[in-house]
């Protein structure tokens, strides 16, 4: 039964040490031709041979089969999943849960563990799938969707078994001294799970931002419900049906994992969120429904990620080529849809000193406005940076921002991509007593904001961060004292701070292994990942103690 | 400004140790007698000296001074505390919040100790506090009040120190191959407060219960608001003082910890919990408020410990009268007022087997009910086990339950307090069917509980746990395969199990560094004393990254 764990062994013991020293670490190539050449044929196969099918997954569909994902980049999918009922769901979660919460933690992270490596074997496939769902360029369905979800699944198993085997197990001996005596009693502690989990899926990063809590659920015991935004189901769909693989080779119910399908027009989601049955849930999404949920959704733990204002203050730069381009290629990558995508560029109304000169509060804009013509000048490089537009409601967003400033650079369909539902970054210019800047305008709509000077700049990116959230800061600056300051400030804010960077880094990354990913101290988002926090609140301590045998 | 830490560094790592094996272990003697000859003397004078008279807190009262503590056991105690508003509380604490959240956690810790240590050398001067605020004995109030009060203070210190020190100190060098070259990051990991912190506590073991909630949000950088309930304010007002000097004697403002004493008559606790500058509340008491609490205070962490159903299940016993006199203790001691008190005796209609042969179902509760009537039978030991009673509802209680079913033994004033008010435990006898014994009836109320069998019994117990919350469990059988089975059945109603308890331990001790204090797994309260997930929750990191120096 331990043969899983004993086969990942060396792999979770790499990742938990990972987690402890938070440098470098990654267990999945984010290099597609490391994976061979076969591969990537295999999983464009693999994928071609979904299209048009009911999707073969085996799990009871009470309520039929639904499905209508169309590309963002212009093909309908025509992929059917078998859709359960929500009464049947609990049903089939709740009777999964016994034998899975008796089951050894080295059991349940071995089944994880060959779930996520299994997972990474159909990477491609699972690229096609992100791709052609969410809009992302293929490069980037590739990596978020594949080796760096899965990184961050690896991640959320470190955490949860670290936490869980820091409970002794086996007896424990208490001997207590009692004047001339010793009371001696034994005690075992049993790790309880809290019941089913349900995780909440998003449409722009459905593997990366739901991994950690479908993995963390299930190593703590818990059967998970996996609710896919409906217009993203087929990433989770494969997801489900390897982990129901997984389980059942194992020896468990499949519905250990459960993939529950919807509608637009006939959500689950809020329905299962308040079942009784449902112990914890997880979500990432808007902050329209996190509200929703943190308001409705009492007596369990809720954990979320949602929305807010990225900003970036620029004070001065050492380089002020490589900082334009550092921030456009934040900017364009695919499209301002990232939950760490900049919003707010906080520039100082009297300009800046860089390499380059003094600039002006203008060429600053312009700087930027030009670094992203740059960058996607070329169609196919531009195809492959900004990918498509998930949502339509995203790019009427776009039309009606421009109004919101003076534009400098103007949005347009991206020139690679004709079929697809495309716009390049939008940004616009404006004072820093317009009010359209402190609303989230997800999308690529950016806004170059004129300010007295770079405190004033510091002061309004960390108010932001406080009043309405905030995923990533970005600050250039020259001036070690201001940094230094502003370090403090954005850590009261509890917004992660990226300094100065340039070349092939940029703000809106997160890697997993390192970087915590939402801080859960300002409205973006009230949990983390991945913290201890995060999983400890996924299962309890039950204590049985008795007389020592004599 | 590390002094206080090296001082009391081999402390916690004993203590964090402790919390890792959770043997037994205790910094803090439990015997009066190994505090030497002119402490308990000292401790009896310093009490005395606050008697009648305004107690010295060095915090602001900008309204005025209030108190009317009466001791249960008779004597109006006179004592007043200054008076702090709500606005001037929330505008202290977070005046002094910056300050302390940039102090190291070795510093943090380190005065945390000091307290914790300070808080040791009166524990006779609490031992009388506690007993005339609770009508604890004096002997429960010197160990509950003080020593093991103390132990789940550095519990939760152990905790969170090692959950904060498990995030990264210093710098991190991230170094990311690409491809050719190496990124190079450096990145801080800022442990971040979440606010302020509301800690509202019992009137019935003031010091146990709040401890592990003010040190985990002190030694994690929040300031702490402590709530006294108003009938049990010296006990806390004693700490809150010794805290202030210390904070003060460290350069912190003392504003770290504030006293807010109200009146029954205008609580101000409701206010307070959802106070948009409080991040965090903790709370022990009933499950009204709990249940208040948990419904009204959103967005922000809320630990509770409430109230429950504790049971025992007696399916036969190895030494029927040590059986016996080992619950009849568990029913005295405090007349009952112990949250791990049990009150539903389930025992099967057609009695049980002993070494003393077969018992019925009325031989078991008479033999209960004797060994009560042997244990109280010396008016000074019924003194010393029972006290008095905190609460005059608490009495009112006693007389209304009789008439709940068929007594077995009645309840009567302790004979060794004339003046006190008190109650020995009153124990009916009841049908499985009966609806009463399903309720809470906090103090000295037992049922006796007729049953089908061993196996309703069991089930009856756990239902109880799930449905009502359970703090405790016992149960008595020689049958192995019936233990292990009801193992697994108590694991998951969430409720720890003491099996077959006779002589010097009992059901309602709870056991710091050992003892998961409250599962959070059923309805008697949502946290635990000391998981992880209790501490965890207290602070939040935030990164700083930005290019390594070259």
């Amino acid at each position: 039964m331990t043969g899983l764990f004993e086969k990942h062994r060396n792999l979770l013991a790499d990742a938990v040490k990972a987690i402890e020293e938070r440098g470098f670490w990654s267990a999945f190539s984010e290099v597609p031709r490391s994976y061979g050449e076969t591969l990537p044929a295999e999983g464009k196969a693999a994928f071609e041979a979904l299209i048009e099918k009911p999707f073969a997954l085996d799990q009871e569909a009470d309520d039929g089969r639904v499905g209508g994902e169309v590309s963002p980049f212009g093909r309908a999918l025509g992929i059917t999943y078998p859709r359960t009922g929500i009464d049947r769901l609990i049903a089939r979660a709740s009777a999964s849960a016994a034998d899975w919460a008796r089951a050894s933690v080295e059991v349940r992270c071995g089944v994880a563990l060959e779930i996520i490596t299994r997972l990474n074997k159909v990477s491609f496939l699972m690229a096609h799938a992100v791709e052609q769902t969410t809009g992302q360029a293929f490069a980037m369905a590739f990596q978020a969707g594949g080796p760096h979800a899965q990184d961050r699944a690896l991640e959320a198993v470190a955490y949860a078994y670290r936490e869980m085997t820091s409970i002794p197990q086996g007896d424990v001996a208490w001997d207590k001294p009692a004047g001339r005596n010793v009371i001696r009693l034994t005690k075992e502690f049993h790790i309880v799970p809290r019941g089913v989990g349900l995780v909440i899926a998003c449409a722009t990063f459905p593997t990366w931002n739901s991994y950690p809590a479908l993995f963390a659920d299930v190593v703590t015991g818990n059967p998970v419900i996996v609710k896919p935004h409906p217009a993203v189901i087929l990433p989770l769909a494969i997801t489900v049906k390897i982990a129901r693989e997984v389980l059942m080779e194992a020896g468990f119910d499949a519905d250990v994992v459960q993939l529950a399908v919807d509608m637009p027009e006939a959500p689950v989601a809020p329905t299962l969120a308040v079942h009784p049955a449902v112990a914890l849930v997880d979500f990432t999404g808007s902050s329209e429904f996190g509200g929703w949920l943190r308001e409705h959704v009492r007596g369990k733990p809720v954990f979320t990620e949602e929305t807010g204002i990225n900003t970036i203050v620029i004070d001065s730069a050492d380089d002020f080529a490589a900082m334009c381009q550092n921030i456009a290629f934040s900017l364009s990558l695919y499209s301002g849809q990232m939950c760490t995508t900049p919003q707010d560029i906080f520039v100082p109304q009297g300009g800046i000193e860089t390499n380059d000169g003094h600039k002006s509060f203008d060429e600053v804009a312009a700087g930027i406005a030009a670094a992203v013509d740059g960058l996607l000048a070329d169609p196919q490089r531009a195809a492959a940076v900004c990918g498509a537009i998930q949502n339509p409601a995203t790019l009427d967003r776009v039309g009606k921002a421009t109004g919101l400033g003076r534009v400098v650079r103007a949005s347009a369909p991206v020139g690679g991509l004709e079929n697809g539902r495309t716009a390049t970054p939008l940004i616009l210019a404006v004072e820093a007593s317009e009010a359209a800047y402190l609303k989230e305008q997800f999308g690529p709509i950016s806004f170059v904001v004129s300010c007295e000077d770079a405190t004033d700049a510091i002061d309004r990116a960390t108010h932001a961060a406080r009043a309405k959230g905030g995923i990533t800061a970005a600050l250039y600056s020259r001036d070690a004292d201001l940094i230094d300051k502003a370090v403090g400030l954005y850590a009261q804010a509890g917004v992660p701070l990226s300094v100065n960077l340039t070349g092939g880094i940029y703000v809106n990354q997160s890697a997993a292994f390192s970087d915590f990913h939402v801080t859960g101290a300002n409205p973006a988002g009230n949990a983390c990942l991945t913290d201890t926090a995060y999983v400890a609140q996924r299962f309890r301590v039950v204590c049985v103690r008795r007389p020592a045998a004599a």
